[in-house]
């Protein structure tokens, strides 16, 4: 047996409360090299006459399998409430050892009967259990960049505004006149869409198009609206039933804020010294042809970019300043979701005080991090709810489309991405296959519409709610920032009539199988590199991908969903869900 | 190359702040399989010119081994405070990997200078940064169990208190007249013997001997002395130069306190009704023999004790009272450090506002949860300082004492529980090898002296500071509890001079190699299980402990510590300590 593989960590993801009462269980080992995973429980004060310990046992069922690790799991509980547990572990070689909180040792009964040594989940404790609002869960986002969404409000236009073209590759200044107006005159677009929520990128006073740089974040950016339509807009929202999600950018804050003007004006004697983080004063960089990088600053910006001072997050008057904030737009507006950006280099310390702001301004509140990589210290349960899945969905896009991988190693690293996290943390993890930070995906899919459709109708069936770039459904190209911000093609010449029915149609069906999507497992049943083909099931449902140049045959009385599909044949990027 | 065994966590005991800006990296991996494990690291947004990822590498230093694994440990930094990072591994077969957040991947460059899946450390946050008092690695403890150390107070005495006897086995209701004027008459015994840290079991008004069933947090028990007293004597030891722990009981409370009885009178009116965990009205069990084992309680216990009814902390008005007494102590009477009873069946989220009680009260506060087993959840900066490292000292017992498992096996749990914390928190774990709770050293040993000293010396030449239960360096004995906490000798009858001059060494030399102690690695030399041979080094510092019957031969000019040693020999049961 391979010994050095076995891998279990209590308190993580590898043993963790599912429900008030319904403790998770997950062991790592070597693939294929395990013939028997039994996992003994019981009350860790539970001693019986002849001082044994009152244990029970349930065999453990091998539920995902990575190229090099196969993971076990199981589900119990103990009425007490607490719960010491071993694992007897019998390998395909017929080794057989207890692994428990010390180690691997060779099999003895004693070993369990004096649970020698055992892991311990010592009270199942409701308040830090990973919880997250079960709205998620039914919910598909929409992503807005109010600024190339829709201009409803000509009279907000800054001067030097740019002609509305859908066509057009913006330059990195450049502005179209976006706003909140335009929005809430397109509601009922993403009503027919079938999306129940709005991810908006910063809509807060800001220099630039993005608003990434806030000025104020009290006021909304005056060439979006103001605080009065921002709320009309939530309002409308909410009434059909759509999420309302704002973008905090506290990770950093503009260069044309009054504090970091003040920054620079007093330097050291500025009464915000201490909100940022400089490292030699006086605080100064070399002005050079790169608008977003300087080397020399003598603090410390997001990434290099001098225009994007970072917040001392430490500081009690940052903290003070930031959570008033986060609490203001919950109870003034009433948004669900905060989103936050850079969200990883802010300190946990702050977060955890976040979270606890949200959870107490509004019940069912979602957090989502801006996190590209794995993500398990932030999603313990007192941070954030879920994190942007780049690292979920960089896979899908680097074996089905980029083809950077092959489909083994593709379901080896979801696999082993939804055994970083919780059960009910994978249920609402943010799957986005473009956003404003990257190119859209149909330029990804060098512009193979059917393969886009491939890839999308393959994550969708993933657990995690998706999010629909806006223009994605009408079949916007771009390449990577500023290219993938365009203007939304509202003239239905730049429209894909029949990308917008495939959105539809996906939509409806991820929100109709939303328990299946979220509750069942992810079986892998076909995944063949050399013919280009994956099968895999979600409970009742099956579906099959097909990006090889053969058709894929199967077999279903109960087409769900399907594009490419010809008779019983799958076709080259061609997909079909059934059941 | 055993791919399933190569494991990492970003954020974690596998990657940590050390210092402010030095990052400490691990990297597991199966025994002897590795050729050569390089960590590739630099700032995530650092590309250059042609498009590469700017970053340096470094060779990792096999720092520990179990007997399936390796650690291979380094210490990096970068000036911007992030960091991304993958490590190519090299088997001894010669196959080459890249192990990434995403998996273990093909050795290909391109793998590299794309930094494809890297791991992050997003940002060097001080804030969040593991941190302990640096006055702990210079601490010897001593635990005092203030009912039977000695009783300076007669008049405190309780009608039917037994007349203190060192030799006689305590019952578990009985009560000896213990108190606080007792400690400080003997304060000399502790500054002769050196140490420099008093842990108090409980001290607060309570039923029982023992204590842990608080009834009123804000009063020192009446038969221990008062305030006044206590005040003093925190002043007195502060003066001397040793600092004082006092026992927090916050899982339970005594059943005889108010607010238990008034849940008891008044049920699910009460106004502490939601105080505790009652699963189902009336809150009531059945009483029997037993005093201390109730089976059909309808309320959480501590264990299955009926009289230890379980605190609801996630209660806000518990939460208010139980920090309350938290800050109390600290800024009253000056306390250096609150000691956590049962601490990991109570939730995190209070502890991480009982920690920031603490510090906000006072610098340099050291946190001690009991926690028996791994505690890595507790251990992340932000809850304890460390925990009674049993599951440590367990295993030193096990090895040289119990002889239940082998020299091997002890020290790889010894470098597998090293290799579970980061290197500041093992600098400050407490290390006792009998306690309150536990059948005393020297009657585990069989009453062998010499190999009570022997374990004594390993353990205090470990990372981690030592503790001396009460009458220890007086060899006292002691079943498990009640037995363990007889009198305190002080009649010189019954007072080994010879044990106490032992510690009296013991303790000189912790003091005087605190730093080496604290600071240098764990390096086995040999680990003769047939010979009952361990030989190790801390630096300067190298140790031999022989529990086989032959002689063990070694060559040393200077002799720091040393029980039977017969010119170069140590003998069966001693051991050397030498430069």
């Amino acid at each position: 047996m391979n010994k050095a593989a076995i891998y279990h960590r209590p308190e993580s993801e590898f043993a963790y409360l599912y429900t008030k009462e319904l403790m998770h269980v997950r062991l790592r080992t070597e693939k294929n090299d395990i013939e028997s995973a039994r996992l003994f429980y019981g009350d860790p004060y539970n001693w019986n006459e002849n001082g044994t310990w009152e244990s029970q046992s349930i065999e453990m069922k091998l539920s995902v399998s990575t190229i090099d690790c196969d993971f076990f799991e199981t589900e119990v509980t103990v009425p007490t409430k607490r719960m010491d547990y071993l694992f007897v572990v019998t390998g395909k070689d017929g080794e057989k050892v207890v692994y428990c909180d010390l180690g691997v040792f060779p099999y003895k009964e004693e070993l369990v009967t004096t649970k020698y040594g055992a892991f311990r989940l010592p009270y199942f404790h409701e308040v830090d259990r990973f919880k997250a609002p079960a709205w998620v869960k039914d919910t598909v986002w929409y992503q807005i960049f109010p600024e190339r969404f829709a201009n409803g409000d000509a009279s907000l236009n800054r001067e030097g505004v740019k002609t509305w073209d859908p066509t057009e590759s913006p330059e990195r200044q450049d502005f179209y006149g976006g706003d909140l107006q335009g929005v809430l005159d397109h509601l009922d677009h993403l009503t027919d869409l079938g999306v129940n929520g709005i991810y908006f990128t910063p809509v807060f006073k800001a220099f630039s198009n993005h608003k990434y740089d806030t000025e104020d974040y009290f006021e909304i950016d005056p060439e979006f609206g103001d605080k009065e339509l921002f709320k009309k807009l939530v309002d409308a929202a909410h009434e059909r039933g759509i999420k309302v999600m704002l973008d905090a950018v506290f990770n950093h804050i503009g260069d044309m804020s009054d504090q970091w003007q003040d920054v620079l004006k007093n330097q050291q004697q500025s009464k915000y010294a201490n909100w940022f983080h400089v490292n030699e004063w006086p605080a100064k960089y070399t002005p050079n042809a790169d608008f977003e990088w300087a080397g020399d600053a003598t603090y410390d910006t997001f990434a290099f970019t001098p225009h994007m001072p970072k917040l001392n997050t430490s500081d009690k008057d940052v903290q003070d300043y930031l959570l008033k904030i986060a609490a203001y737009w919950i109870s003034e507006f009433d948004i669900d979701a905060w989103r936050l950006d850079v969200a990883d280099e802010v300190d946990h310390a702050f977060w955890k005080k976040f979270r606890s702001v949200c959870d107490n301004a509004k019940d069912d509140f979602y957090i989502l991090g801006e996190i590209w990589h794995s993500a398990q210290p932030w999603l313990v349960g007192d941070e954030f709810s879920a994190v942007m899945n780049y690292a979920y969905t960089d896979t899908i896009i680097d074996g089905l489309v980029k083809k950077k991988i092959n489909l083994d190693q593709m379901a080896s690293n979801i696999s082993n991405q939804l055994m970083l996290y919780r059960k009910q943390t994978n249920q609402v993890m943010f799957n986005v296959l473009d956003s404003h930070d990257t190119a859209r995906i149909l330029t990804v899919a060098h512009e193979k519409k059917n393969l886009m459709k491939l890839v999308e109708a393959f994550t969708y069936m993933q657990p995690g709610v998706p999010c629909i770039y806006y223009g994605d459904e009408y079949a916007m190209t771009g390449k990577n920032d500023p290219d993938c911000r365009k203007c939304m093609p509202w003239d239905e010449e730049h429209q894909d009539e029949n990308m917008f029915q495939f959105f539809k149609s996906l939509v409806a069906f991820r929100r109709e199988y939303a328990d299946v999507l979220s509750e069942r497992s992810l079986d892998w049943k076909i995944v063949d590199d050399e013919n280009g083909i994956v099968k895999f099931e979600r409970g009742p449902l099956k579906a099959i991908f097909n990006i090889g140049e053969r058709p894929a045959y199967f077999v279903a009385d109960d087409v769900v969903l399907s594009n490419l599909v010809d008779g019983k044949n799958v076709l080259h990027n061609g997909f079909v869900i059934y059941k």
